[in-house]
């Protein structure tokens, strides 16, 4: 049984309409739900500098800004360029951008076209990868993740019911921004998953304690040699679950086959003063946003492709079931 | 050099007047210095129960309690059975009021004794156990320190100071109470140490990254086979330090041979609403408020009679160089 439940408002957070592009205030979430109206590529390109948006958001904003430059004739290689110099450490900007650019039908149809492609094989990919996971899991799976894997959780919510399969989540809250409680628990329960919310120092002791089947968490990158970049919280977590033999599953459309190594990966440091939520004087706060985990904690890759081994992600580029090319810049 | 530096004021958080016992309202640091007037034992408890104070505060609140149950002529015992009962799960009420009940002099100026015997004991021990954890870490030692860590703390600043060694702290946050952020970075700030807050996932990137030379906690309990149990967080904190060659030293005074192994340790599961600081509908939290690191994961056991192998704890009762006898009930 399929329980029939409604796509979390979240699943498409981006929407184009006959004279602007709408995108869900994500900052505001789950208190309000707000969506800011913009009229133009460049008011889309600073409703994504201002974080209005952000995961697989900045993407879907810029598919459908570039359909706005089309729509009001501007020159779509400069509308790009802004789009993608919003925000410079987000891959997602560069594949949407691409995406439309390299349609050879430059017509309001034609952008349009290609953008809906792109949404479309974005979600294609997470159905994919979704899927793939979906395997991994035992029946009554608990899972525990970290922060917001977005469209590819929905879409492992969606995959695990389609296989038959009772699962719950844990999820931690994920500080400073808290996207583990304002966007990854909000979603999980509007679509009816039993959904437990810890603080990020909490994880380990449920892994330790046996609540826990299985880590699962998005990857912003995976290197080639497995070391997966994710927000700040995850290696921690995947250093207890190997301690105690649970499984770590990273979710990805793709390995990064321009990074052979994390060394290749430079590590975003946001401004510290984001830990002080509260008054504390005569210290400084740090924020690493991201971690990288090696690959001797990470179980799996699961990627559009399918499973592989953290050791193994050349393979990845060997299997050529869903796309043929263009991996490198999609 | 050993500078000059004023103790924090947090040292001494519990003080006894002539007709009252002022206790420092933990809560509302560092935001407010309020201090809480008890001026009978049952207020005292009551304090205690509304968490006024925490940590090692129960234990001098307690000692001094039983003053104020002697200055009125109160039944000690009755007075020692009420601040027991006020939390269970604080062994140190249960010592403070052992201390006090096991004067023969129950006069008032020989409970006040004894009272001020107990405070200088947790005191004289924490110097020792900080000694001998500073001998651990190495000049210019970059400290990871989670939750708060009391009078083992300030003593361990003081005895680096002492062995001229450089040093500083990185703390965690320690959500949901925010105790490193309220307590422990405010106070390390106040003795002049060079102190960096994150929260709570950040620790095991930072260890990773090589920031960190050694992890430092206060443990709540340490069972007999080197078990260590403190605050919820500490955990993931010692997995990483292991996965990536960091040692992990825990400080406690005593090894806890009422505890042979970690089964013989609930674990007290908090008010699950306590994480959802916010309005999140439809999940539950969960708040486990403490976490066992087990010995594979724990480098050294730091006492108050020296550092000791997690699996060669029984030699701390082999070992009668400052207390003869007690320690059972210390």
């Amino acid at each position: 049984m399929v329980p029939e439940i409604a796509p979390p408002e979240i699943e498409h957070s981006v929407r184009l309409t006959a004279d602007a592009v709408l995108i869900l205030d994500r900052r505001k979430l789950p208190l309000e739900r707000e969506w800011v109206r913009c009229e133009t590529v460049a008011e889309v390109a600073q409703a994504i500098k201002d974080m209005v948006t952000q995961s697989s958001g900045p993407y879907f904003a810029a598919l459908y800004g570039m359909v706005l430059a089309a729509r009001a004739g501007e020159d779509l290689e400069a509308a790009g360029r802004l789009l993608v110099e919003t925000r410079r450490t987000n891959n997602h900007l560069h594949k949407a951008v691409h995406c439309v650019l390299s349609t050879s039908d430059r017509s309001v149809a034609g952008v349009l076209a290609a953008a809906e492609a792109g949404d479309e094989l974005y979600r294609a990919r997470s159905r994919a990868l979704a899927t793939a996971a979906a395997e991994l899991l035992p029946d009554g799976a608990r899972v525990l993740t970290h922060c917001w894997a977005d469209i590819y959780l929905i879409e492992l919510v969606v995959a695990l019911r389609k296989a038959h399969k009772e699962f719950s989540f844990v999820c931690t809250e994920t500080r400073p921004y808290l996207q583990g409680a304002r966007l990854t628990a909000p979603t999980l329960a509007e679509m009816g998953v039993d959904t437990t919310l810890v603080t990020d120092g909490m994880g380990a002791a449920l892994i330790a304690d046996g609540r826990v089947d299985a880590l699962v968490t998005a990857a912003d990158r995976v290197t080639m040699d497995g070391h997966v970049i994710n927000k700040v919280g995850t290696l921690g977590l995947a250093a207890a679950a190997q301690a105690f033999g649970v499984p770590f599953h990273a979710l990805v459309q793709a390995p990064d086959q321009d990074a052979p190594s994390a060394a290749a990966v430079p590590i975003e440091y946001r401004d510290g003063t984001d830990v002080l939520s509260f008054h504390v004087s005569g210290v400084r706060g740090l924020y690493p946003a991201f971690d990288v985990t090696p690959p001797r904690l990470v179980t799996t890759v699961v990627t559009d492709r399918g499973a592989f081994a953290p050791t193994a992600l050349s393979k990845y580029y060997e299997v050529h079931e869903y796309y043929e090319e263009g991996e490198r810049n999609q």
